[in-house]
């Protein structure tokens, strides 16, 4: 633990680039490779960073990286998972952990037999506010636990070429309000869900959807609801609610700045637009937790098996706006006995 | 005009009495008699009132009685309002106007025939809220409508002895969501609903809930939610949500009383505790209009076909309740043609 | 107590018909008689409430009238109270009891020597918040008082020539605050006051002011602010602050309706725009409370004393703008020993 | 601009440190030296910013040294401007610039001859929606102003040992008040104030005071109240309220969490308890701005003039206090002409 946690960075792309941001501020941490296929990519980064370019194979190869980002693309994440494990690495790879069951499975059994840490890139867990709401409920202070909703709500949708290749709402977005179902209610059994198409009617012939919304039910008897939308005229909404016998927490960032409007036409203040007006904070204690567990050979969590759960809710639940039936999540995606 | 309107109440239970309360406010209305079966209970609210006790017929017989009050138990709706509007009285009656769909055609039929004014009593439509919501959706502020929800959550439950009768929790209270709904959407074409018991394990025996959610699809495109309960810690809470391509409305009343304390333990306000914490206003002016309306021979709403048609969505997500399958609701308790 | 209580009510202007409104829907409250010096007010009024009309005499000696309701100008209160007090009359009197210390005296004198129930119209101290917090100080949640504040702003100024004659912003408006400090506080031992004119310059002729700010010291050794203005562009604005040594009681309506607007422009809600919007429970609780409690026999408050010394304090405040000192309230307006 | 920005940290406390751990992480700034009187924290400090410890003396005759954070006890904050002034340095000063009119003007001579950037440590400008409120302002969003209000209430006090050297509340806390008064409003002509403790009786003896209010009349015409006090219940409460002629700014972070509680004794958040959780942002961005500034050869503020009339306000205040009497600010400690 005295020593330096070394980094290697692979996929320098959006995701890669804030988490490498905050790391460098971090004590005790030093980010010394970037992998990425786009060599201009890798050196701009590199050099912000003052780390060195590299090839996957080399920094795997290297015995003095302790750690590795993955933010590539999803549909490389199992692979790059499984080589890392395979050499040791202790791994942060951004959600979805894999965009298919079989592939989290590999990825899970990769990590699993290597005994290395894995952590999965859900930030609300690590929101100040969530995780006040956790350290409540674990504490029984709601009681029984009944009723769960998210909302999640984009201001704008990224490209259709994005939005094909992400496997839709509920893959892409819902799975953050499905993560956190589970972190706070336990395992989800069925799933129902609707979709529509509300302003792209080019999303129609892909099969894809800018509204959707799904019903839980939840293994200790709870029932919820999860709505994903791509376009919110007034910013970036991210809600939970949580209902027990005893009360309800709700989470929202209610304001962006601290500033009240008053005038003839009321009181009037902004709202967050955007997920780092909302999740600044949980962005920088997901990565900073993750390298100090590291360090202090700490578990981390949500780890591979945990995140392979939550997808296996999100394709449940496409399955059921697929088919208009309520599917059973439980056995959803396992091989019969 | 002119002349006052002479009110008889039939019925002087609770919601009798609340509208009873108000009309003897209004200037230009008398209520000159009650009917009731329990003689004590009449004798009692006309002694209040100033008025006489009376049979139901005598009460229709009466050519000087314009109107009359009908919030006599839900299963004798139909008979009382078939018959008061064959006399020729304008007629107020407690909503749900019936409680099955058959009776709903009878009543909408006698009321259309004889050509009396039939307002059914769905209050939140008359919320200053609401009513400004509603105004500025028909005004295009919102664009075109995508998503809403509903919530209405009581902060404890009937007796079980009503419950039994009530028809269950989507009938009882999520009709008035229901009727929202159709209010500021329009017309619903699908239903899908899960519920679940989490307080009183009795319910279970007679096939009712606690908490049940419900998803709809409205005609426009748009979807939704309702979510009902009947056990809330911290009080009775009643939420709209109208999204629109341009925005949202939301209609909650946040606090009882306007004050706010301060101390080691955060910031506090008290939360409505009860329909009349709520809805004061809007029971107020729901009985109000009416009375108006009447006087001046202007229409009234919602009438009895209007609440025929959100009776239609209670029922048929009540039946997607209990087969877990989605629900046609344009068909639903019709004739094939 | 088992017969109805027979009032009278003496001036029909604004403040007049806006407390009839009320007690004529209060059981066992009649309204009997109207008296005003202009006689079409006076019928029209009457005519609404179904009495007659009479002339101030007339009513004092009739002994079937129990109680007045003195809404009349502000510089007739001290004589009419005085006779009502000597006809045996309980009284409610509007706000300010008088315009000079003197006068003030005189009132308290014959209310007091007649045995008499005399409350001023302080309707604050009926509102369910102000109530609250006043139980909650009582019962010591906040500890120690420490500190005040009081903010009355108007959305526009009523015409000068009533401004003129109305003692100025500190004795029409800021006598709510200084009464409101006094309910929470106890007694202020010292009171400095500044002055501006920011809107209508014609005030400055006549030594009058749209915008002033007071500063208090309180017997309990707690310290104070008041600001008072005309000309507020978002509406009827009214807080109270009171902050004690375990934490703080903010007493503020933050909306008129429950209508939540979210748009590309933020969230927004209205603001009370009028004293009615904020007000009305309190309006109503006031004159019920006189009529409950003069009907059995109860001691009615704020009484004609407690009002002379809010009038003090409202004077001291005047002449301390006047001057630019720090005046002693205590000896304000009394003989030397 | 191209090269990096030196610094040298002047001060190693609470203070420094924050500003350091802040300039760390910005793009083109090295902190290359740490000087603080005690060796033991110098080193420290310069052990975790990678960097040397030295003299002040070295470190103003380094030429390498492009800038210095004066973050030393208030009473060598005029000899250090001076010097590090007349060495050519960039200088980033805490607030108050001076503990004396004279210092004051002996620093801003200083500064002004050399020709150096000097910008003085009022955070609170930077915050995001102070700044967006003084845009709007600027632009003529509000119209004339007509009232300000600030109120800074600590959680807490400092040790009486700081207390008894720190000028009193007016001057230690108060002068952010002053500060953001005048960002916002431009030069006050007369001030007003009252004091009392209401805590720690101890104070009276050192003549302090733990509760203070002051009345301003603003140079354009304004009115405005400040109020200090040394402990609060819930938390560190800083507001700012901006009245215009239409309408108002109201500035207050009202959470520190995300996290609503809604329970059987209403709902309930929590409240900044810090100023960090209130103003980091503010802290980084006036830190980040200085370096930028400077490095760019543009102009900062606050720079030293402007601080000295926030510095002359906040002892005026004090000598209001003192003397029960309204003091002229414009001519306070200027010799007569």
């Amino acid at each position: 633990m005295t020593e330096a946690l070394n980094v290697a960075m692979i996929g320098a792309g959006r995701m890669g680039r804030t988490h490498a941001g905050v790391l460098k501020t971090v004590d005790g941490v030093r980010i010394r490779a970037v992998v990425d296929s786009v060599a201009a990519n890798a050196q701009a980064v590199a050099d912000a960073l003052g780390a060195r370019v590299q090839e996957l194979d080399a920094v795997l190869d290297d015995p003095s990286i302790d750690a590795v980002l993955v933010t590539t693309p999803t549909p490389t994440h199992v692979d790059v998972v499984c080589r890392a494990a395979r050499a040791g690495k202790a791994i942060f790879v951004e959600k979805p952990l894999a965009d298919t069951l079989a592939g989290a499975e590999r990825a899970v059994r990769a990590v699993e037999e290597a005994g290395v840490a894995c952590q999965v890139g859900f930030h609300r867990r690590f929101d100040p506010g969530y995780q006040e709401a956790k350290r409540r409920i674990d504490a029984g202070e709601l009681g029984r636990l009944e009723s769960f909703r998210a909302v999640s709500r984009d201001p704008s949708p990224p490209p259709l070429a994005f939005l094909r290749t992400s496997g839709g709402l509920l893959l892409d977005m819902g799975i953050h309000d499905f993560d956190t179902a589970r972190f706070f209610f336990g395992e989800v059994i069925e799933v129902s869900a609707i979709g529509t198409v509300v302003r792209d009617e080019r999303l129609r012939e892909h099969g894809l959807h800018d509204l959707v919304l799904a019903m839980l039910r939840f293994e200790n008897g709870a029932l919820g609801t999860v709505e994903n939308a791509l376009n919110t005229a007034y910013g970036y909404e991210i809600v939970a609610d949580v209902l027990g016998e005893n009360g309800k927490f709700h989470l929202e960032k209610r304001r962006r700045s601290d500033l009240e409007i008053w005038d003839a036409g009321g009181v009037h203040h902004d709202y967050p637009a955007h997920f780092d007006d909302r999740f600044r904070e949980a962005y920088e204690r997901e990565i900073v937790t993750f390298a100090r567990h590291v360090r202090h050979g700490l578990p981390v969590a949500p780890d591979a098996r945990d995140a392979m759960e939550s997808l296996r809710l999100a394709l449940a639940a496409q399955r059921a706006l697929e088919t208009g039936t309520i599917v059973d999540v439980t056995s959803f995606g396992r091989e019969p006995a």
